[in-house]
């Protein structure tokens, strides 16, 4: 994925465009001010990549082409502006949330990878890559990060890493091999936000 | 802005200074430690330099600069001790801190320009050098970043980087273009205390 | 310790599966699913010396060597399904613990050292290694990092990492010299933990 294909950029910046969508929303939520709404839509957007080039140490791709900085800002601006209209649009937005945590992971595992990495690192990156932005985001507004407390998300994640990375090592590093895991990560987290499904908790202590 | 004047310097350390104070302040609040003081104190003044240098990828002028690190535990024990006196000088803080943040967004955008960043680019990365530390600072304190939530703090930032990227886009780099974008910011910033100006919050959304 | 002895890399790993464990507990605590727990766990045990290797701009030794990524999982299993028995190791695990932080701060310090900074910087990155990934761990468990609030925890810490950096100076690298940096640090916070030592706090302000 160094030459992505364009249609790899353009689910990777629809990806970017959802998930600032979910930062500014939760922004808005939280009652911040203008600026805090563009801050979380950038944070939550591009802050899994960002983690992603710093453990890898190459340069912040965020930084480097101008498009990903251009997304969140019009993110923002629809949320501020119209955020019943966005709650209204809540299913679609779920399924581009679903899409985004695909991309982001695959092409996070992907790079990794390429970068030497083993496996089992390779799947830490790319996972950070898929839900650090939003951990980012849960944590600018205060709140303890919602994929570490409910909800399937982070399965789907990390089965799809593996997948990328059994593939990779298979030398099936094509678009067909990308589009598979990402429409696994996909299938399988709206199936468990069609379930309701949770992930355990530890079984509870007497205090 | 590589080889800083003593005028800059001792600004800039003074940037430091105040911005720790800050930090020095929010943990003595917030009835943390000596230790705790001692941190807020050095993530406030550093952070946004540290989060800037890690975004370039260029070596971290806070730790390469023993003078840096000085000048966080002078004000964490300032504060420590003598706590009624620093809010006493509150105004004066308030002219520091102005004078802290346009300082570290021009330093911040002119090194990511010097980097080869892109104009969109380095003002973010500049906003973020001039506001980080704030936002760590608050983050380890548990609440939710005041620039995110009100005043109007990061505008008068923005409009800044900008215009370092205008003046430097002609070529304007010395001294004079450094300041008019420094005072600009102060200007700004001051005359959004004054007025009490505050960034606007999106409509109430009935629940 | 470029090139750790078996002994050193043992008790390396000692101190990241004490840390891992706090980390779950901390998420079990907070009821967190089975991913939290397990991120929790990571972010305990390998936060700090991510941090370290952010900071120095050196690879990120718990990306490079798989074992590292192995410890937290196990912890995070044992914490998940024998939450109480852990409980009941509450005494070693403190010790644990204290040699957690031992070694993370020699290590880090030492490494610093290696890269060229100076004594200042190099007890600030090591202390960082030793407390980052307990700060880092907090903050997503939405609590004040306790090491900000109570109990002398970075005290021994200062201290060790100065010793080291004084026999660093002293031409002194050799395991004699870690392993008195390391007991110094151990003995010093054991000793905290047994007499109840706080850190002083600053001095009430009337509102």
């Amino acid at each position: 994925m160094t030459e992505p294909t364009t249609a790899v950029l353009v689910l990777d910046l629809l990806g970017v465009f959802v998930f600032a969508l979910s930062g500014a929303t939760l922004a808005v939520q939280a009652r911040m001010d203008a600026f805090g709404v563009l801050v979380l839509a950038g944070v939550a957007a591009l802050g899994g990549g960002v983690l992603r080039d710093l453990l890898l140490d190459t340069p912040v791709a965020a930084l480097a082409d101008g498009r990903y900085l251009l997304v969140p800002p019009l993110a923002a601006a629809l949320v501020f502006f119209f955020s019943p209209l966005v709650e209204r649009l809540g299913p679609a937005v779920r399924l581009f949330d679903a899409a985004g945590l695909g991309l982001f992971v695959v092409s996070g595992t992907t790079k990794a990878l390429d970068a030497g990495l083993g496996t089992v690192s390779a799947v830490v990156v790319g996972c950070l890559t898929g839900i650090g932005g939003g951990v980012l985001r849960d944590v600018l507004a205060g709140v303890v990060p919602v994929v570490l407390r409910r909800e399937v998300y982070a399965v789907p994640a990390v089965l799809g890493a593996f997948l990328v990375a059994a593939l990779h090592g298979q030398g099936l590093r094509g678009p067909g091999a990308v589009s598979a895991a990402v429409l696994l990560i996909i299938g399988f987290r709206m199936l468990g936000v069609w379930r309701d499904w949770h992930a355990p908790v530890a079984p509870q202590r007497r205090v």
